[in-house]
This record gives C-alpha cells, structure tokens and sequence, in this order.
C-alpha cells in the first residue's frame, strides 16, 4: 500500500490568503487526517499547532494580514522564513496568484534556502510556470522537498484524468479541455480573474497585473462579464509531454469565465482521442458536475496531491513532480 | 519525476493466452519501451529475449500450446518455475481467467515461492480475489515482489478515473459503475464470458466455470445473447475503500454484455456523486469512447500500471498496491 495509515493528523499550512486561500482554509478545517497549523500572506502570519479556526484568520485577513490574528499572528516582511524556523508544519498548500508568473518559482527557492525538509503544492496555470520549476528540479531534490505541480483543476484534476484515460489508446491525437466558471463576485478571486484576463487577445501577464479593480470592472462591462478564452497557455500540455502521453502541442486549453453568474456557463469537461491498438479512433470524456465549484475542484485536488506527497515524503522520494503522474490521495 | 527515462526496453511476460493474453500480445508489440519476451499457458512457454511475434505464438497456442512455439516453446507443466528460473523477465501481465477465484493468489503464491523479483499485474475483478491477495502484502513485500492488482478496465481504469474524481468532494456518496461491452463472437473470450455468467441469478463461479460451451451457447441462446448484470461483486469496492475514499457499500458494478454484436449497447462510465465543501451534491462522470474494446480498456491500463510498478520496484517499494493508489504510465 502506498497509502499510510494517517495516524497524527498532517500539519498543513495554506501560503497566500485570498480567495483560494480561504477556500483551502475551509475545505481543510472539518478534515481528521490534515490539521491546518499555519496561514501567511505579504505582511505576515498566523500559526496554532492545534489548529486555526477559519473565520478568525479570514477576519483577521480582512483587516490587512493574517499577522494581525490574536493571540496566533505575526506581522513579518519574511514570512516563509520566519514560518519555517519557527513552526514545524509538513506541508503547504501555495495558494498564491500566478503572478508574476516567476513567482511560484521564486517561493520555492526561498524554502529551498531556508533548509526546510517537507511537501510543497502548487495549483499554478502557466507552462512557463512549469518550465521555471523544472530547472529548480535538482535542487529540490537535494534541499528535501517533494513538490507537486500543477495540482488544481487545470491543471491538475483534469489533467490526471487525462493521463488515467490515455491508458486505451497506443497514441494519443488530442486532449482538449474546455472549462466553464461561473462566479457571483469577481473581486472575490482578483487575482485569477487577472490571471484569466492575461490570455484575453492584446493582454499579458504583466498588463492584466498592472490594471487597477475599476479598470477590470470597466472591461467586464464591456463583456457582459464573459471572459473566453480559447488555446490558452495552460501547463496541462507541459505536463502531459513530461508524463510520455503526447506532445504539448496536442494539448488545448480554453474556457468560459462568467463573472456575474454563479452558474457555469458550460460544463468543464476533457476529452482525450486517440488511437486504438486495433486501429480505432475514440474519445474518451471526463466532464465535472455543474455544481462543484472553482475553489472545490481547485483545492480539494491540492490537499489530494499534498497527502500524497507526505506519502512520497515519508519514503524518501524529493524533487518535483506533477499532477499527471501521481496519484491523489483523498483526504478526509 | 517518478516517471523515469526509459533507456531500456522492459522485458515483458504474459501468463495466459486467451483472448486477453493474445490481445496483450498485439498491444505490446509496438511499443519501444517494452518488449514482449515471454508468454505461457498451462502447458508451456514461449521465450524470445529479443522479442516474440505474436501471430506466431498465437499459431502455436491454436496447437495447443504456445510451448510448441519453434524455436523458442517449451513444454511444461511447472511454466511459471521454469521460466523464472531461466529466462530474466522484468513484469508479467497475469491475462489468467478470475476462475477459480483461488487462483490469481495461487500464482502470486507460486511466484513469491520461485524465488523472482520484479512487477506482476492482474486485471482481476472480484473482490473475494482482492481479498486473498491482501493476506499476501506482507509475503510479497519481503519476497521483493510488487504486485499491482485489479488494474484492467473494471477495476482498474474506471477505479482510477474515481479515485481522481472524488477529489473534488468533501464526502463520497456513491460511485456507480455502468458498463456496456459489445463482443462479435463469445467463443474468443470464454473465461470472460464464464465470469459473466457467474454473476447472473441463480449461477456462482463454480457451476458457471463447469459449462460446457454448449450450455453457454444454450443460455446465451435464451437471453438472445445479452448478459444483464446488475449489483456484481467487483473489486472496485474494495479497492476504493482500501484508498479511504467510501465504504465498498457505496460502489456498484453493473452493465450489459452484448455477445453478438461488437457494437456496446451501452456506454460504459462511472458517476462519482458527493458533497462539496460548501454542501452542494453533484455528480463528476468519466465515459469511454464506444469505439474502444474490452481488450483496449484492459490490457491498455495493465502495461500502464506494469511500467509505473516497475518505477516503484526500481525504487524498492514491493507488496500490493491497487489501481486506485498508483498513477498508470503511459508506454509508448
């Protein structure tokens, strides 16, 4: 058995407190195997071996920084060092926004230099994210970390559905996957609506960073809140290269992000085609019921991928790794 | 990465040679990263270190038995010893008939006896089978053997396209698996279809293991060739239980076989239904192309689970793992 028997429940710390932050504070907070020990943003961080209580953090978050929680925060310019010197927590969750699209990068240099040994997941969007981290492979290995890539929806979710449903076929021709968002309240999720913004056509990354709330509420209205967005820069199509399926260019990413609706406007599916040993050319489809939310399919996926890298972890197994090849854990 | 390079073909055996053996054979054949070496049946072996051809193989079992291969058959009445014991062989794919249900422990028996190391995958379905196998973990692990169990299309592919799925859920309420298969003639795969009957009304494994091919054409007969199944005793269960995703009571197995008519009369899925975080209930679904075949969604999962066992081998880990735990890999 590759899954442990969870006896002392695994301490999880959640980096990056906005709305997939508190999502994961949420999701974590009814669970038995995982006790959430540890949140931090720019300006500090709250940490409880016993466990943190969500709405006090989010309370506190409001306020300007987890650092001002009572008796738990710290204000700090240093967050991830002061957490690791200070607080032993096995695992975090980065739920940081994609941008710059350097950063997931940069934090993972910044624990590989604090000397902590432990599990890092990310749920990041961008290839080139991925390619960043790629080169800190070595590295990672070396400092004792296990890191998961690519551990969200897409990718992640659904791009571990793809590397199961790749297993009929001798080759395949196309993993296309098409996601529908429906939100009530964009500034819920500023920064990913950012993120998507950053693949609209006359958009990149550092112009979508740079726009001010009104600027983004300015465009929306000119969409009627609809973002689509068609073969956008997605890592599912690095990691499913990495993993042996098919080449990156054989993947397809794109969407629809309604901003003004919960309701999704289409139903998030992937559909994977390909060739049989006979000969016969099929596809296979993986489709998410309409009501799981962003955040359910984000983050539950994350915490899947952190218990199975405390499992790698445990036996010793360091470096990076990606949500198209190892098996979620479900955590409960 | 746990996905290694693969500079070296994996030397492959298949034990059995029935239809799913002989399905193995043209999947393998292809492949660059794995060579098909060994095959056997119960009255020899067939052993090519460069590789076998599989119509040639396939020409020498219509015989009676691949062993009358020439040059490269044996006969035997001991293959699994012999070949062990001559020939360096890396994984077997165990093609064996769930019938008796004994026997898939059986061989792990024989093997952990012989002395071997290495990667054995089955495609069994039962969850008695599983069962048996589980009072072995502790004998395989020390024996340096890592068994992969229950990895064919159901358990197997479906169980796995589950396993990821319920990530999105804060609790499972159900999994329910719906199978179709469409056979052209039933005469190619009798111990499959005698697994089938096995399950109907009124039928165990033993007295549908004792029909002749006649009674089976009789009863095929009455039900105009359909075998309507509902409620079966699948693996599935046990292998999602084993992985803390729900009690085994929550997953069903069920389906049609059409044994005359190639086209499937349903498609086969599985609905993964469960709460999120946030209280909603809904229903993720993973439904196979049409045109795939039993031996594609079988055989194609097998090799797939047989190279990421041989990741873990590489790597010490031996016992028993399930489908469910451990991400396929695909083999090109």
């Amino acid at each position: 058995m590759i899954i442990d028997k969870v006896n002392d429940p695994i301490k999880v710390g959640v980096l990056g407190f906005g709305g997939l932050g508190q999502a994961a504070a949420r999701i974590l907070a009814p669970k038995g195997e995982m006790v959430w020990v540890a949140a931090a943003d720019r300006k500090g961080y709250a940490y409880n071996g016993a466990g943190l209580n969500p709405d006090a953090v989010i309370n506190a978050y409001n306020q300007g920084s987890v650092g001002y929680l009572e008796p738990d925060g710290t204000l700090s310019n240093n967050t991830i060092q002061d957490l690791v010197e200070n607080h032993a927590v096995e695992g975090y969750f980065l739920a940081l926004p994609n941008l710059p699209n350097t950063f997931m990068a940069d934090v993972a240099r910044q624990f590989i230099k604090s000397g902590w040994k432990g599990v890092l997941v990310d749920a990041l969007k961008r290839t080139s994210a991925v390619e960043q981290l790629l080169e800190l492979q070595t590295q990672l290995e070396q400092a004792g970390i296990t890191y998961l890539t690519g551990c969200g929806a897409t990718p992640g979710l659904l791009t571990a559905a793809a590397a199961v449903a790749a297993q009929s076929y001798a080759e395949i021709h196309s993993v296309k996957i098409t996601f529908g968002v429906g939100i009530a309240n964009w500034e819920g999720y500023r920064a990913t609506i950012r993120e998507d913004i950053a693949h609209m056509p006359g958009y990149d990354v550092e112009t979508a960073r740079a726009m001010t709330d009104e600027e983004v509420s300015a465009l929306l209205d000119k969409t009627n809140g609809i973002i689509a967005l068609e073969n956008m820069e997605h890592a599912d199509d690095i990691m499913l290269e990495l993993a042996g399926i098919c080449s990156r260019d054989r993947v397809t990413v794109g969407g629809v992000v309604d901003t003004r609706n919960p309701k999704k406007p289409l139903s998030t599916n992937v559909k994977i085609t390909g060739r049989t040993f006979e000969g016969k050319i099929s596809t296979h489809t993986f489709t998410l019921g309409d009501e799981t939310s962003m955040a359910a399919n984000v983050c539950g996926p994350a915490f899947g991928y952190l218990k199975a890298g405390v499992a790698l972890q445990r036996r010793g197994m360091t470096g990076l790794f990606t949500a198209a090849e190892i098996m979620p854990q479900f955590v409960k």
